[in-house]
Order: structure tokens, then sequence, then C-alpha cells
């Protein structure tokens, strides 16, 4: 089966939001094994996604749009697909009742310009949206299935799990050809050099291997074509084993897998406990660790001393250090480190100080000059690293390399801590 | 001028990145005036992207190509550009020695691979990359003008300011119409709300309007075309009075505002001083709050207290209302505001307790229930909502609507606050 995306709205082309339904989407079916040779955007404009919606009919077997379903009239995606397909849009009484229904159960009267929402080509089913207003149209017309999906973010991935995935999984049984794909996470060495290392095996034609540079990481991408759902990941599983034969020291881990992730595991798994100790990266380093469910288990403090008064006061770090060698210093990075470790009483304290910028710098301490302490039970390991960037590039290159830090500490110190727990 | 814009690869077709270069090019486009019709996504595979370079060719003046311009086998934005204007490959000695700098700049000697990225089609010039390997390729070809750029977020984006831009610019002098756009950014009121109370403006054909719904906030689009800047300038500011008018006690800002940015604003002009404590949100609000230069001006202290030991310890939340209330409550809130506000001695503190979830719901307290409280100067303000979505998208909501609260706090506090500095 052969799909083709399409996305409207005049925000993508001017570039005033960033398209995340697009990869929520093209996930899903690149798991299903359906091929996408083609993603397209289109603005507001019924002839051009008319004219999209039909090109796409021509070369694919199902037709995805996204966006334009709203109750707002620069919401056209129903009636293009009506004048693609040469059909009357027709209200539906039911689609109705459930619009109204869904403001009243949140105390408003229905708005009028959302009737329109009910209306659908004929021949087309509309699809609940149960979390806001829009449903979604599914329609088959001459062998193709055209499916539109509300543009919010949170509707769009619940509809596209709830009812386009269900639906494609019944399309797809007694498929001959099953496509597997997996992910594997590689950070502490660079993308010419990993593709050095794994240069015949990118060359290669099933399983393909493929490449991708993140911020401070490397993805490398595996993917087999075969017969059945067994051989194809025995053709993946296969190439990374090879991979982690060169570089595994490299690979952290794979699929939906994060730095903080696995570090979550790691430290659950031996009952460690971690505070943080933030200047310049503000609190990401700690959002990134408690965006794991169950963090709370083993993340018991993070604290962002952007004041010097707070450095002092509360993480005790002495203030004739901050005279001497200044907050930004390898000194102060390890007093925040242990002064953290001590207060929350972990295992494990981290520390940071830099110069996000713009502002700050001197000609010795220039913007992006980060120092990084790790305390492990009172082994103390600092770095130095010069980042670059923008202000929020620096947060992340900082909070991507304590991380990196923490994941080396805790591998490196595997049977030590297990004994003592 | 009419622009075509075309990215390259497979991670983006199969869903395993976001595309952020999409945005920073088009917001360029769109403030150069410059007409985006269709973006197209192609995965790297040469034929698909030599078919699109064509038939963008045929419909566009300007082809601008990102991605596939790396050092691995599978980057062939170079060899399909020659291929799709049947053109040779040809080496760029000067080039060779820029890429071979670069890496001694790092202390690395040059991979053999990276060899291929000196390459360019015949008559085509190669665009200084200062901070990757992979530079640029610019191509005037039969009166069109196509140019590559490498996928790497911030190598794509500097090229785009430092060399596409300024290119433009120089093309677009002279030119008949001029577009400008402008965005208003709307908090505290529905989509289909506004979209009712706009109705008559987003009929418009010139100045158009559209809305745009992001997470906890609205965003409206003025765009408006005329003979010169000044007269579509005054197009935009007409409407944008008119939507004052209308709905301006929702309007927080406009353009790259955000809610973190105006606060900093209003902060640093009043010489307010804040500090958070947070629960559940698990840093983010500090992290949004530290995003903005220069906040360290006002932004004293961020802590996130996971551990109730530290809510007790170091907020000094009293241990009988974690026992009685629960962490989740009212009570806890308003404390965890007060006790962050002494310990940091600011004007401004901020609580944040509640369940991100999956786990830790009970039937009286279920996941996405929030408490935030903010005591301005002992004055105490504290409110409960029930967010919706999965773990990240609770942090977010809470975190805005955190944000949300300090704003309308600041605004309602404007003179009595001003009086006392």
């Amino acid at each position: 089966m052969k799909a083709e995306v399409i996305f409207t709205g005049t925000e993508l082309l001017l570039g005033q939001i960033t398209n995340t339904n697009a990869p929520t989407l093209l996930r899903q079916l690149a798991n299903l094994g359906i091929d996408v040779y083609r993603e397209i955007t289109v603005g507001d404009n019924q002839s051009r996604l008319v004219a999209a919606i039909r090109q796409a009919g021509e070369r694919s077997d199902l037709i995805l749009v996204g966006g334009g379903l709203g109750p707002t009239d620069d919401d056209i995606a129903r009636e293009a697909l009506a004048e693609a397909l040469n059909l009357p849009l027709v209200a539906d009484a039911q689609a109705l009742e459930t619009v109204k229904a869904f403001f009243s159960k949140l105390n408003f009267s229905m708005p009028e310009s959302n009737k329109k929402q009910a209306l659908v080509p004929a021949g087309g089913l509309l699809i609940e949206n149960p979390i806001g207003t829009a449903p979604g149209i599914l329609l088959k017309h001459l062998g193709k299935i055209y499916f539109l999906l509300p543009g919010p973010p949170r509707e769009f991935s619940l509809m596209v799990a709830n009812h386009l995935v269900p639906l494609l999984q019944d399309l797809n049984r007694g498929q001959p050809t099953v496509i597997n794909s997996r992910i594997m996470k590689v950070c502490g060495m660079g993308e010419a050099t990993i593709g050095e290392i794994l240069k015949d095996l990118m060359a290669g034609a099933n399983p393909t291997l493929g490449t991708v540079a993140q911020l401070g990481e490397i993805h490398l991408r595996i993917t087999a074509k075969a017969a059945d759902e067994a051989r194809s990941l025995a053709l993946i599983t296969e190439m990374e084993h090879e991979i982690h034969r060169r570089i595994g020291k490299y690979v952290y881990g794979t699929g939906e897998d994060t730095l903080e992730s696995v570090i979550g595991k790691l430290l659950a798994a031996r009952r460690y406990t971690l505070a943080t100790a933030e200047s310049c990266t503000g609190g990401l380093l700690a959002h990134r660790l408690t965006n794991i469910p169950g963090s709370s288990a083993y993340f018991m403090m993070g604290l962002v001393a952007y004041d010097n008064r707070i450095k002092t006061g509360v993480l005790e770090v002495p203030a004739r250090l901050l005279e001497t060698r200044g907050a930004v210093s390898e000194e102060v990075a390890a007093a925040m480190a242990t002064g953290i470790r001590r207060l929350a009483q972990t295992d494990i304290g981290i520390g940071i100080t830099g110069i996000a910028g713009p502002g700050g710098s001197t000609p010795e301490k220039p913007v992006g000059l980060v120092y990084i302490g790790l305390d492990y039970r009172g082994k103390l390991d600092v770095r130095r690293r010069q980042m670059w960037g923008e202000r929020q590039e620096i947060k992340e290159r900082s909070a991507q390399y304590a991380l990196y830090m923490l994941l080396r500490t805790l591998k490196n110190n595997n049977n030590a801590g297990s004994a003592t727990h």
C-alpha cells in the first residue's frame, strides 16, 4: 500500500508553526510498512488543496489530509475533498448532536460557526473526536481511501492512534511484505566517523542503514523488508549486533529511549537518588529528568541557583570561591554538585554553571563556557566544555552533556554501586 | 517571485525527526514577500528528488532544497541537482581546503568521506558553512535559482540568515508588491469564540486574518499586500487596532513575544524579583523563564521540590499539611509559593503542585489535577485546574497557566507596584 500525506495550513507555509503532526503520522505509517514517498504542505487555499488531493489520488492508495477541519472560514478541507471527488457536502445530524454535546459538557453553548463541522462529503463517515469539536472524515471512493484529520496536535495524534491505525491494520492483514525499522542512539562519536566505520553497512540494500545528526547525539536507522515479521526482525537484529560489535561503547539505547529514560532505568534499578543544582541551564536538566514517568523514585530535588545569594545561602558554596574564581569556574561547579548532594542527601549531585549568553561574557569567559560537576558519593568529576549556538541551544547542549556524564558514571560504577544496596 | 521548498531525508518521511528547518526558512521567505504555494518532502532517493527538483523548476523561480549535503552515502542532494539539470559534478579545490581547515581547527584529521562535500554541479558556487563541513550550493540555471542548504538545523538557519536572505533581498529590490505579516497572541479565550467575534475580519481579502490554536493560547495572523511597505503596514495596523478594540484584554503580545518574554519585560521594568517552587512541572517553569536573555535580573531562584522531605525541609511547608491535605492540595500550593518567596526574598513566589501521571492518582485526585499558588508581596492567589493529556502535556499546560496567572497579576497590580520602587 502506498500513501501520500497532505497538510493544509497557511500558517505552516508562512513558517509560523512547526509541523509536529507529520512525524506523529509518518512514524505510524512506517510501523505498518506503508510506503510514503512524498509529503506535501499547501496553504488554506481550496483550489491548491483540491489539486493536491487529486494528484495524490492518482498515484497512491491512501490519501491522508491533516488540518482544515476547524470552525473558522479558513478551514477548507471538507469542502476541498468534496470538490476534488465531485461529491456534494451533506449535513450529518448525529455529528451535530455530538458537537453540541461537547460544548454542553464544558457548560458552554455551541457557537454558530461550529455547525459546519457536522458536514461531510456524500458517502463519507464522520469519525468521532472525543477531545475536540472537529470530527475526522473517512471516505472510500473508487478504490482509494481518503482520511481527513483535525489539525490540533493532540486531537490529530489521538485520531491517528484510535481510528487510523486500527483501520490500516485491518486492511494490512495478509500483505506479503513486512517492513520494520529500528533506531539505535549513539552519543560521544561524530557522524562522519560513524559513517566511515559503518560505510559497508550503509551501502547495503536490505536492511538499509541511515544516520541522522541530532543535538549532541547521532541516530542510526536500520530498516528491513521481508516476507514475514520474524525474518524482517532477524535482518535488523543481525545488523544491530554488527553495529554493537564495532561501536557498541557509544550506543546508549534504541527506539524511544532517551538519555534521561536510560538513566532513569539505571537509577531505579540500583536505587540511587539524584539531585541537581543548575545555573545556566535554568531548570532544563531537572525538566528532562522529570519528563520520565516514575522519576520521583530517584529524583529528589532540583535547584536553579540563578542568584549568587542562592548559591552561597542555600547551596553553601563558599563566598570566597565566587569572589576569587567567579561563579563560572571549576571550583564553583564542584561546590554546587557537592552542596546539592549534601542538601538533598542523595547518592549523586550534579552542578552546572556557565554563560548562556548573550550577555555576561568576559574575554576569559566567553558565551558558551560551561563547567559541569558530578559528585558520586563523594567522588568528584568536573568537566569544562565550550558550547556554541544561541542561548537556548547552549542550555540544551549543556543539559545533554550533563546527562552524558551521568550515564558514563552509572555505567562505570556498575558493580561498586549495586553492592551497597 | 514564486518559491518552492523541497526537503530530503528518509528520516523525515519515516517520522523519526520533526522538520524544524521548514519554519526557519518559510518565515524568512514570508518576510521577504516571496510566495510559497507548496512545500514537499521526499526521501533520500535520488530519482524522486530529481523529479521534485525538475517539477519545482517548471512552476517556480526559486527552488530551495534542504538536507542531503552530508558526508555519508545517503546524502544525495548535489548528485540529484546535477542530474535534474543534466550538469556534471566537478571538484572545487578551494572548498576542499575549507573542509580540511574545519577539521584541523578541531584538531581532527579529515575523514575520507568528507571529500565529496567539495563537489558542485558545473556552474554552481559553493557557499561557505562556518560551523559545519557541508557547504551550501548556489546555482543559477536558465533563469531559475537553485539553492541547496545543509540539513543540521543550526547550519541550515545560519546559511538562511547569512547567505540566502541577503541574496533574495538583492533580487527583490524594485518589486512592486510588498507582503507583510503580523502575529497577535491571545491567551484566555477559545478559538471558536474568537472566530465568531472576528468573523467579518476573517472574511476579508486584504488584509487576511487567520487563527492558529497553540497549547494554551491562540495566534492571530494578519497578512497584507500593498504597493509599498508603508501602505502594507498601515493595513495591518488598522486591523490590529480593530482586534484590540474587540478582544484587547486577551491579547498579550505580538510576533516573537512569548508569555515569558512579556512577563520578563514587566518584571524588569518594575524591578520585581521572582522565585518558583515546582513539583509536577519539574523545572519547566524555571526553564521557560530563564530562556529569556537578561532573566537573571529578576529570576532569583527555582526549586524543584520533588521529594516531600524537600518541601518540608527546604521550603518549610508544614508536615501536618502534607499529612492532612496531601502534597497535591490548595494549602500546599500556597505554602510552597510563600515558602519560596521567603527563602529567596523576592517580591513574587509561585508554587505548583499536581499529578503529572501516569501514576500517583487517586479517585479524589486524578491525573492532571494541579494547584498553582502565587504570592505577590504577601497577597495569595491559588487556583485549581484540571489539565488533560500525557505527562509532558500536563507539565506544559501547568507551566503555561502559571505564566498566565503571573501575567494577570502583573497587569492588575500596575500602579501599586511601580509606586514602591
